[in-house]
This record gives C-alpha cells, structure tokens and sequence, in this order.
C-alpha cells in the first residue's frame, strides 16, 4: 500500500505489517537539511508497541534505516536530494492469526469495507495497509518534521486528554506546557513518561480503566490532545487554504481518529460570542489574546498564539468478546469470537503520532509559505 | 481571493465581498453532464440571507449566471466543455462600513491574522476573502454536486443539530430521514422549512435563544448535522485516502466550524469496543450494519451504511458589545463596540452550505473510484 | 475553455473567441510584487493582430484590465493576494462565419478532433478554444513573467529564425543580442521591429514570401529562435526534473508548434561527441562554455549559459485554395473552400507569445527553486 | 534520486547506478490490471548493455523484482492495490572509475550542472542520478504500459531513424509498420532486431560510422523514429491539455535528447498550408487522412492516424579524446581525457526506451480520458 500526503513535503507512506518491510518516502526537504538519527530512533522507540502492560504485548524492533538521498555522518543525517527514503525492517510477521477473519469480518474494523473494495486479492494479514503498524513510517517522517520545526522555534507536545469518562487537566491554552520537557514540551527526546498524563492521579485511574476493559476482553476509546506552541503568525488562509483543512487529512489519517476540534471546538458552539471571542492584548510589545478558543487559527490563519487540537479515538474494534457479524461467502448471520494480541485502549501509543501528525501538516504549510 | 478544493472534481471560488462578483470555476464534469438550473437556483435561495428574523436582514439576491462551458436550454444547463464557470453579481456592496475596523480588529475575527498576512493592502471590506458570502459559490458547486448525486441516487440532507445548549433529535443514523422531503431528504428543493430541525419545540426554544442573543447584541453558536444516504460501499482507502480526511477539508472551508466528528465521534471516545462496534447483518441480501457509530465509514472507507457528521460552529465574532482589542498602528489596548448587520446564529445559513460541502467532497471521491 | 500551465506560477487561461471576454489567473505570485501595467499593455500590442500587412487585418483592441487580487496605483500594479485575475473584453466576434465549418472540417485544423471530442455542442465560432486569440491571455501572464524576470537580471528574446525556406541570421549562442533594445535583447519594450529579423534583407525575402503564399489564399510555417540570457546555474534536475521537460509544455501549449529543439538539437544528432561537447573555460572567475550546442542545459539543470530554443511552426491550415474534405454528417468526400481573413503566416504574431512561454516556463521553475 | 511523471498513472524512478537498488512505483493502475512478467522481463532485455558490439560491453542482468501490490502466479502479475513498486538489484557498481571527475566535469556531460545543483555531497559514481542506467525503470513501467496499451488495439513501434548523416527508410506514416513484428509492430516481444532499422544496407553504414567513432574515442548522435498506431481520435485538448505538451515531458525525460518534433515536425515550417494540410477521406466508414503530416495530432487531441514522433539525441558526451575543461576548485583551465566504457551511440539502447516513454505518456493521457 501507498498512501501521500502533502503539497510542499511530500510524505509517502508504503508497505504493509506482511511486506518485508514499510518504510517513507519523503520529498521536498531541501538539500543540506539536517537531523539527528538518534533523536530520531529515540523518537520512533516512543510509539514502539510492547513498552507498556497498557498496550499489545508484541515486541518489534523498530530500527529505522535510511535508504535513499541522505549522508549520514555519525547521528548526523544530511538530505543531499531533494528525495529521501527510509525504511523499517518487518520481523515478526504472523500471517496464519489473521486468516479466517476474511469470510467473518470483524464488527468495526475495516474488514469488510476492504474486502469490498480490493476483493479477497489484498492481503490482510496484520491488519494489511490498515494495521496501525503503518504509523511507524508517519513518526519517521514525522520525528524529522519534528527537528526541522524544532530548529525553527515549534516546539509540539500532546498528552492523554481522556481515556473513557475519565480526563486529564488540559493543557494551558495560552501557555501549553507538560511537566516532563523543560520550559516547552520536549517532544522529540525520551523523557516523555510511559503513560503521558498531566494528572497522575487521572493516569492511574485510567490505567485501571484500561487494565478492567483489557480483562473483560474489550476496549476503551480516548482523546489525545495535541498543541504546537511557537508557531509564527500569518500561516494560511481563508476557506480551502486555511490551517483547520490542511491538518484535519493529517489527522484523520490516524487510524481511529473520528472527530477532531481546534481550540474551544465543540465547545464553542455551546458559547456566546462575548464568551467565546479572545480578546486581543498588547504584551511585550507583541499582539496575543487573553485567551485561546480560537486554537491559534482565526480565519483559517495562524494568530501567533499555540495551535490546539484534540482528537478523538474510537476504542480498539479488535475484542475477544464475541460479536454479532456475517459470512460473507455465505451471506449468513453468524457469531465471531477472536483470539490475538490487541491494544485495549491506542490512546496511549497514539500520543507521539498525534505530535507526529501535527508535525508533518504544519512543516508542510511552512514550507509554503517560506517561498 | 482564490481558493480551490478537490483532485478529481476541482472547485475554485473567487471573488470577495467588495469585488464585482464573486463565482465558482468547476473542472472535471464530464462533458454532457445535465443539470436543473431552476433547481440550482432554488438551493442557492435556501441560504440567502434576508429570508428570516433569525439571519441579518441584508437583501442580497444571489442570481446564478452561467458564464462558461455551458449551453442553456431552457432551465436544462449541459456541460460542453471540462470547465465550467458560474457567478453572481455583487449589488449590494458598502466598504465604509468596515473602514475603521482595519486598525482595531475585531476578537475572533480575521481581521487581525488577515493583516498578519496580507498587510494592510488587502481589502477586508465586508470580510473580504473571509466573508460568509463566499459560501454563495460553494452552494453553486455543491448545488450541482447534490443534483448530480441524486442522479447516482445518493441523498444528502442537514439540520440544526443544537443551537448553544439546545439540542434537536438527531436524525436517524441507520436510515436518516427529514420530516421535510419525501422519502429521503430533498435538499435540493425548497421544500425545507425555515428554520430545520427535526423537533419543532426544540426549534421554537432555539429562535428564542437566538432572539435573546441579537437583542443583547451577542451571538450564539451551534452545531450541524449532515448526511448522506445511498453511498455506495468501497469509496476511500487507507490513512490518506480515507473519506474522513477527503471530507474534512471541504468542511472546514466553511467560515467558522472548529470541529467535525464522523458517526459517533467524540462519543467514540467514551465507548467500550463492544458498545462501539457495530454488528453486521444480513438484510435483504445486503451486509448492513444494525448501528451507526461508524458514521458509514471504516478503515477510511465507505460501508454502504449512511456517511454522518456533526460540524461545531463556533458563534458569530462580530458581535455589538464592547470588547477589548488592540490598535494595530499604536500598539496599545483598545476597547472596541461595533455596529453593523451580522447573524445573531450562522447555523441556520449553514445548513445548505454543509448540504453542499458534503456533495462536492462525495462527489470528488467518486469521480476518482470511477476511473 | 480552461487551460492550465505550471507547478508554483500556476496560469490558467480561459475563455474563447467567442464568449464577452478572455482572461488568465495567475497562482503563486507573492502578494507585494509588482509589475508596470503600461509596459505589460506594450507587450501585448506587439501581438495584436492588425498591426501589420504581413498578419490578417482584423482590429482587436486588446486591453488588458485587471480584476482580481490587485492594487493599482497610476501604471504600478501591487499583487495583494496569492492569486490574480485579468481579462480582455471580446469585442470583434462574428461567429457566423464559421458556421458551415462544423460539418466539413477544414483540413490541418482542430474542427475535426474537436467534434470527436466534445460533440457538436461545443462553440467553435473563431476557433473556440483552439483560436489564436487563446495566446493573448497567455502574453498577460507572460508578460508580467517577463518584467519579474528582468527584476531578477534575466533578458528574454526572440526573432523570425525562418520563413519556408528563408533562414535569418542565428541569434549569438554565448552572448546572444537583438540589434533592437539596449545590450540585452529588450523585449517587454516596444522598440521591436515590426519584423523581427536580425538579417533585413533575409527579413525582406521572407516578406516577398508571405505576401506571395497570401496572394495564392495559401499560407507558410516558419521557425521562431527563442532565447533566455541570465539564468542563473544550478535550475531544473534529471529525468523529468528536467528544464527541457518543463519549458516543453509551455511551447507546445502554443496553437501550430510541432516541434522543439534547444541548443543544437537536431542538428546535434549529426554531431560527433567532439564537436558537440562545449568545452569548459574560466572566464572573469566564472566557469562558461566556449560554445554553447547543449542550449543553457546539462543534463536537465542550467548551466548559466543563455538557454536556447528554437519552435517550429506549421503553415496556418486556414487556406482559401480548394481541398479535399469530408462532410461529418453524410459521412461522404467533398471539396472545401473557405473564404475568411486569415494570417499567412503565424511566425510574426508568434514571436512575442514565444517569449511569454519562455517567460511563464522560467519563473515556474525559478519559484520552485527558490524553496 | 527520484524523479516523478504523470498525472493518473505516475510513474516515480528512484535510486541511481551507485545504490543497492534503482525501481519504480507507479500510481494509478486499476486494481485487477493484469500483465506478464516474462514479457515485461524480455522488453527489459532488449535495453541491456552488453548485447551488441555498438554498445557499451558492461554487463548487467537486469532482473524485474516485483515488491509491492501485486500478487504473482506463474508469469502473470496482477495489480491488487492502487500503487505498485518494482526494483533491479545493482550489482555492478565500480564507483571509483569516476573518482576524478568531481573536480574536472566532461564538457557536455551534468558534472558541472549537478556540482553546481547539488554541491559535492551528490554522488554521482557511474552518472549517479543522470545515469543511462535510471531508464531501467523507465522501461519497467513502459513495458508494462505497452502490455497494456496492446490490450486497447494501441502497437508502438520506434526504430533508429538515423545515426549521424545516415538515414534509415522512414516509417509509413499513413500505415506505420516495421519489418519485425507481425502486422504492427511487436515492440513488447523479443522478435526485434539487434540493430532496428528497416534499411539494412544503411543500418550497415551506421554500424560503420559507429565502430569508426569508438576507435577514434569519439561518440556519434542520432534520431529515434516512434509511433503509436490505433491510438482513439478524440484524446487530449487545446494548448497546455494538448497530446504533444503531454508527451514530450516523458520524452525529454530521457538523457541526451535535445529535440522533438511530431508529424512532419520542423519539415513542416518550410512547408505552405496547402502542402502541409492533410486532406480529409472516408475510408471503410471511418474519417480519415491521406497523408499524415500531423503525426496524429490536430489542435492537441488525437485524430485516430498514428502518433509518430523523432527525438534526436546527442553524441554521448564521455569521449576519450582529451577536451578541455576547467578544475573547480583551483578556477584553472584544464585538460582532460578520461578512460571507461562507454555507448559510442545511445540511439541503439534508445529504441525501446523511446518505446516505453511513448507508451507511459499515452496510457497517462487514456486515463484520464476514461473517467
């Protein structure tokens, strides 16, 4: 599978959790930029499933190699063209657990709308192109993105917002900050905790939340709050060019995603005008607002203020309780009951694809309007 | 301003408040492609302001001239060639009104990143590039669009979902219907009602809501719900081609929506898996599924089932009271009080304009599957 | 029509002879640039129609009126927004002199693909959307391209390089210069000749020549030498990052071009290894070429040597002497003579629109490259 | 490196001569698209070095590895997904054959250009990304498109139309044929000859004239003829949508070609309308013409007579004969004289690489005019 994104940095995602590998093909970078691969690896080890009792058990090593158009020296990776590739090796593919979920689909999943659209050709072992292993190459080019905006001032952080009824303290809209990172959220080094909340007493309950749904055979959906402070004023533009549409492909092309909000979001539509309006300041000589339930766009246009989004996460479809489905040979009504190793809640391993996505959608308007 | 939308079925709005006229170049109509342009105009009726107590009382008659790549029969317009262009003439334009806001801007308006971005050369009289009246020509677009959809038998309809804290019923996510129309929805015709929501009491409690709001010169917000029934399943793909992240765009290049969910959405996110998933079933020889929460889509792509979103809109910013702002040229605070005609709510002029995101996004996806 | 050129100056060109006006909008000027409208209206008269004995006679006043995301301010016009917009009012149409050309298609010309194509419904009154009046929005845009071009120290031009059998005088490959204009060939001046020929009396041949083919009610081809000097080194890229892949669109977008060759071209597939290689010198501490057979371009990137071209055109197949045809409609064998007000020669008028070409195709590539 | 093509099938070549792998990816192809492997692997073999004395005396096995999105059985390859990727493994890479070159760049080749782009981090071992080598994966996405094509009633063909001032026989532009192949020309089998010229006394002199350049250490260049027969009339449109701008991107993407015409081409510019104009006949029922000197392609759409095409490529610039030239980092002239194997003519290896280009750029244009 294959699957683009972006105008000026091109990102293209392709493999699958079957192929001997997946990997990114990134375009648009210019030549002489530089990153760290260690940060990078450092990064990538951050969504690596099997680190946490909260998350599948499965152990992949995720080594990212780069392949095409960079010099590396060290850490230090230099793009020498305008192109460059890098990939993850696929080691522990398992396709036989996969292979009677084809005539039953699961209730859900993307099971049956594959099958409907690609036929019974495309190989679904592990999830196929819809396996949430495909994010692994959207954090490569996404932890790159994070250096580049880094070098630039921007700095991004997300944390759990909510794990089934149960929420974390928000970030502060005007002055996003997390408690692991200095000054601004340190995103792209590994002192981000295992369970990133910013209420440990929130944290633990939802992990007893998790743990219970994990037991039961079920899962937990959850929102993940994502910001990106620094980022200049003047980004944008109204209707088809604005901030809001270029990130919502980014991040509805995280799978589960299915509602996304900036700033007051659906809030928003519960306010007054005089409730929801930020009032406009002078300080230190430079324009903010007191307040933030615009998440930083207004117009479509950046306003100088942090860039806030939350997105909210269906739970897993993939549970071993048993489920009303049908054979699709058949055309029968039938009961399905699976067996596998399954995240019960993917908020968790969601938080740096989240930082990764935002990455990505705002280094590619930058590099927009930096011509 | 120019602003454009979509790979297979491109729409490029133009124009501006203060402009001659503003209009839509549509690319990627098949040559002999019909539509109604009585019908057109009926739908481009439903969102004219001036038509209700609840909206601003402007009069703006939005005529639809057909200008390119279209032979006219009657009220029958049949594209000749790939593009085509359709306008209205701007008539009733007054720039002094807006003169004194380019120092001052108003909070939560565009005012202050348009001079972020633009300078102060760009025209902002009557919003600009960010005025709500660009949305005429999206409804010219997506006034088309809903034709040619119905012709594939896909149905598209909308309402209020809530106004502030007052909510309608929801419409029903297995086989959504609207009280107005027969059968399905008929948002092409201009048989839906003032005011649409599905219950008429909480309709009634709305208007009031929205009444208290314009005499105490404030503004209201509010969400939208839209549908379309009759998709066919296997439109989409994974990660960036799903049809979350194709129809996201198109919505939020409608001013002032903050956030957009797809079938359960936000609610997703509280649900265990096994409340979640929705079962499949055998009905009629179809695979249907007996809930919603899916919103019709899965792994990015279309189940056949109705695709269903929810649009939060944030209240109006251009509000009567005093608020504080900035001057631009000064930098110093500034208290701001404003005059002028602005809809109390934008819900109710939204509700054919989601009508018309949802057709031209849908329509887009399957001019692309029918290659 | 719609016909769009260009990755980062996006031109579209739309209308038709026969519609009120023809236009171009332009996508991707950064919003402070700025341009001379008088300069640009020079430039456009060079190409009108009616300014010479050796072109057809009709009077087309072509003035250029500017619509959309412009300030003006006496002749200096400032882009304000990312995309601009102007037009020419059609004021000479007379479609019912090309109403008997649906049916017997005339020979050479598009009458019989257009009706494949698009069916009888599509107006081909003046040509349609293939008439030569198409290139004066096309010199709109490439004029402005030749202005911020010169802004940028590179001089475009271009001269009558053959009439039939006629050869002018090959422009200088390593400092090429026209004896009209100041050092570099001023071509957005109107100091051009009327008859753009380097050798006169070449120039008088090619006239007798014309005037001869016009006398027959026949017509004659020719080739146009087109030149771009002060491109800076290190502009395009291999394969189809290519300068001559990217500037080949644009001259083919020219109606009656069949052919294209830069620097030798043709004449190269003649060449030995040793004659055609352009040996490498130190010059005033910058690296040239003694001579110049690769025409600006090494393996698809500039070298900082002027680029060549050279454009073959076809004689106009708009003749009066009798031909053979075919009747659509019969579907049988039939005579055609046409009476009507032809060039006998498209060479002349193309001059200027090669120039535009250049321009439009350069500053494409320019804009990317300054990423 | 990668460098992209097309607008409905894209077609990405990536790697270069220095790397482990050079492949493709290609977009677009319709799942369920069915080609053979064995004869993909012929048409491959047909460009290898190494096959004839004319030619460069490397050897590389250029084997077609298909990786991904496709399912194989036997020697039938069919498309499961959107996207597909085929890779040759290098295993003949001598990078310090071309140690010394960095610094003193061939006259005529892109050493200079690509120190000047890419600065002296690009590795340009055996060409790097300007490599003749980078055609590999041209011709594994022509062959596959010719595969297709061949499926629509569409047969190219291309022969060695001339080498230096020896022309061979052209081909019958009316009813194009070459004496391999049954009926038309069977481009995708292995029937084609060694040496592909329809004049065998004059393919002898060009193979005179070729051996003769090799012991001098000189190059020679030459014009490849091409043609596409059965191409539907009716594909393309005016100026920039027109089938030449199409196809000469894909054309000038092959190294060392500096000019294409279609049809009578340059000719055509000494000809006079009435000699140039093909007349119109109704034959078996059909519109046709006599002659064909607008090489299929009237106004920009195909008009159902075969497309024929010549590029004229230039003498390979890697001669052993000592030229001058300049070192780059002292700013000196210089001498050079550089050892190595090297294609005294590239027109031999050109013929089915003009092949795969025409067939990549029609069946991009066939899909789009399929929607």
């Amino acid at each position: 599978m294959f699957s683009s994104f972006g105008n000026n940095l091109k990102v293209m995602i392709y493999g699958g959790s079957h192929e001997p590998e997946i990997g990114v093909i990134i375009d648009g970078l210019p030549a002489g930029t530089e990153f760290d691969m260690d940060l990078l690896q450092q990064f990538l080890d951050r969504r690596a499933p099997g680190n946490s009792p909260f998350a599948t058990p499965r152990k992949e090593p995720d080594t990212v190699i780069p392949q095409d158009g960079l010099k590396i020296e060290g850490c230090r990776a230099t793009v020498t063209d305008r192109t460059i590739k890098l990939i993850i090796k696929n080691t522990n593919t398992r396709s036989q657990d996969y292979k009677n979920l084809r005539d039953v689909p699961r209730p859900g999943h993307a099971d049956y709308t594959a099958f409907v659209k690609y036929g019974r050709e495309l190989n679904m072992a592990g999830g196929g192109p819809f396996s949430a292993r495909m994010t692994a190459p959207l954090c490569i080019a996404g932890g790159i993105a994070l250096q580049l905006l880094r070098q630039k001032g921007i700095e991004i952080g997300a944390h759990i917002y909510s794990v089934g009824d149960i929420s974390d303290t928000p970030v502060d809209p005007v002055e996003p900050n997390l408690p692991w990172g200095s000054g601004m959220a340190v995103s792209t080094e590994s002192a981000a905790p295992d369970f990133p909340v910013i209420d440990s007493d929130a944290g633990n309950r939802m992990q007893e939340l998790i743990l219970k749904a994990k037991e039961d055979g079920d899962s937990i959906g959850g929102i993940v709050e994502v910001f990106a402070a620094g980022v200049p004023a003047g980004i944008g533009g109204p209707m088809y060019e604005g901030v809001e549409g270029a990130l919502a492909p980014v991040f509805f092309g995280i799978p589960a995603v299915k509602g996304i909000e900036f700033g007051a979001g659906f809030s928003a539509s519960r306010m007054k005008g005089s409730e929801n309006n930020d009032p406009f300041r002078i300080s230190d000589g430079r324009v903010i607002t007191e307040t933030n339930n615009h998440g930083g766009i207004l117009g479509g246009i950046t306003s100088g203020m942090p860039v806030i989004a939350r997105l909210a996460f269906k739970p897993t479809p993939s549970i071993s309780k048993e489920q009303k489905s049908v054979s699709l040979s058949r055309m029968t009504n039938e009961t399905l009951s699976i067996e596998g190793r399954h995240d019960p809640c993917v908020v968790l391993r969601a938080v740096p694809v989240c930082e990764a996505a935002m990455a990505i959608g705002l280094l590619d308007m930058l590099l927009e309007d930096h011509r």
